[in-house]
């Protein structure tokens, strides 16, 4: 039996201790330095990097070899999680049950600690490490920014916007259902496939392999937004560490709110097992893969 | 006679060329993608991609080659100026003699415009093109990221806020002195000696040679910086396209603040040679370094 609990405390574990080096530097001004590290050392639980490690693994390698291009997920993921909670933007006070990033150190030093964590996110997969190759280097690069930037998160992220306020913006070419899949494949699913498609590329799978783990990762990326929406209703406060309900009250698009509480519990299910079967000619190095999709769904329960 | 003028007109004109190509997709929403345009296509002189393609040159090598790495520069130039202009930072109204970004599109629309701008650039960096090797492109995007983010711009701007309100800021070590070079250094010089050492990178420049162009970059840089000081100070709305004065009332530190106007103005010239200097070893194809240098410094007169 699969211990996913452990694999993820332990794949996670190894993300912390070198992110915890790596910030080990001092930085002018100090207090940059401690607004990024507050928000990177919040309590994440380094979901996609553990998935860049599993899918390398998938493909027959050890994971711990690419631990600091996984790492630089996390910095990416940081960043967005900051900005988004911007009294601009979502205007949270609360991410993972403390006080959100600007809430502490003001909107200047929250923006400017996003960029600083969205650069540097480039810096280390910039810098060569025994066992890659530039090519497979560049490729993870390429690859990441696009799907973090205008073709994924940036843009799902402006589109979660302009849904919120309608009047104010141009409606989108067809229904509010093409619009919240829209928002949930941009805004979660892109960097969750490009986090499982880094281990593809650094193990340079082939491109049956890779795109296997593409179709993979943009089905447990839609499921675990469509998860998120449903815990947002259903939750507590306390459990999430946000606001529960916050979705509803800032008039989010999301999926319960368009299809259903039953009928988006059944689609994220369906995602999944759709996830877990586009593993098919994967062994049992998938295993963790396989565990993680399934988890995804379990945390509706 | 080299007609300074008429060169960065052309190379200006290649990577305005470029990136209108560039920039000639679909984006999804269209918002997104006006909001990035905006700022991008406002008329800015494309100082550091030019910069680039003049060291390049001075590599002896033809510039034309590189445009699409060196327009990447001109992306994080504008991300940063977008996030610079914010409310919550220097709140300006005006850029380039046009309303800000967030003036026109929200500040929500601005923060992502800047987000995308930054992401985007490094997949330009990441696109493998004829002529150059994945590992002098990795070494770039290390080079870049180290120089626009913690390590340079980020950290620049960062200290440049804290200054403008020192209650509310721990003191730097030192004195007002170390403190405005420290910012100048960072804010603007860094990513000026990046876009300098890019065309040394890609050219495959040796140790020494580089280290020649990372002198002049550093040099010519805080010039930059100083002579934009100066003609805040001295200029008019209308010519420098933004609010004249307008460090003064917001109380930033700069270097007429701290060491006078006729001082700046003897330090930047003093810059100025020693960045030509700096070349010393370079030959006929360094022309345009050396003109760009000194250009710098008539801008104040």
């Amino acid at each position: 039996m699969f211990d996913l609990k452990a694999y993820i405390a332990e794949k996670g574990g190894l993300v912390d201790s070198y992110l915890k080096s790596y910030f080990g530097f001092e930085v002018a001004p100090a207090l940059l330095k401690e607004s990024m590290a507050y928000s990177l050392f919040a309590g994440g639980k380094r979901i996609r990097p553990v998935l860049a490690l599993a899918s390398y693994e998938a493909c027959g390698k050890d994971p711990a070899k690419i631990v600091p291009y996984a790492s630089a997920l996390e910095l990416i993921h940081t960043y967005s999680l900051i900005h988004d909670d911007l009294p601009a933007m979502d205007d949270d006070d609360l991410r993972r049950g403390k006080p959100t990033n600007h809430k502490v150190y003001g909107e200047a030093m929250a923006i400017l600690a996003g960029d600083g964590l969205l650069t540097e996110a480039f810096r280390m997969l910039a810098a060569p490490q025994d066992g890659t190759t530039p090519s497979a280097l560049l490729g993870v690069i390429n690859d990441v920014a696009e799907k973090a930037g205008l073709w994924g998160m940036v843009a799902g992220q402006v589109q979660d916007m302009l849904s919120e306020n309608p009047a104010a913006a141009p409606p989108m070419a067809g229904d509010l259902r093409d619009e919240v899949t829209f928002i949930h494949i941009h805004k979660t699913a892109r960097l969750i496939t490009a986090s499982v498609r880094m281990g593809g590329l650094l193990a340079c799978a082939d491109a049956a392999g890779l795109s296997l783990l593409t179709g993979y990762g943009e089905s447990i990326g839609v499921a675990f937004q469509i998860v998120d929406d449903i815990l947002d209703l259903k939750g507590e406060t306390a459990h999430l560490g946000k606001t529960a309900g916050s979705d509803l009250r800032k008039g989010k698009l999301t999926y319960p709110a368009v299809f259903g509480l039953e009928e988006s519990s059944r689609m994220a299910e369906g995602l999944v097992e759709k996830a877990v079967g586009a593993l098919g000619s994967f062994g049992a190095q998938a295993r963790p893969l396989r565990a993680i999709a399934r988890y995804i769904f379990e945390r509706t329960k």
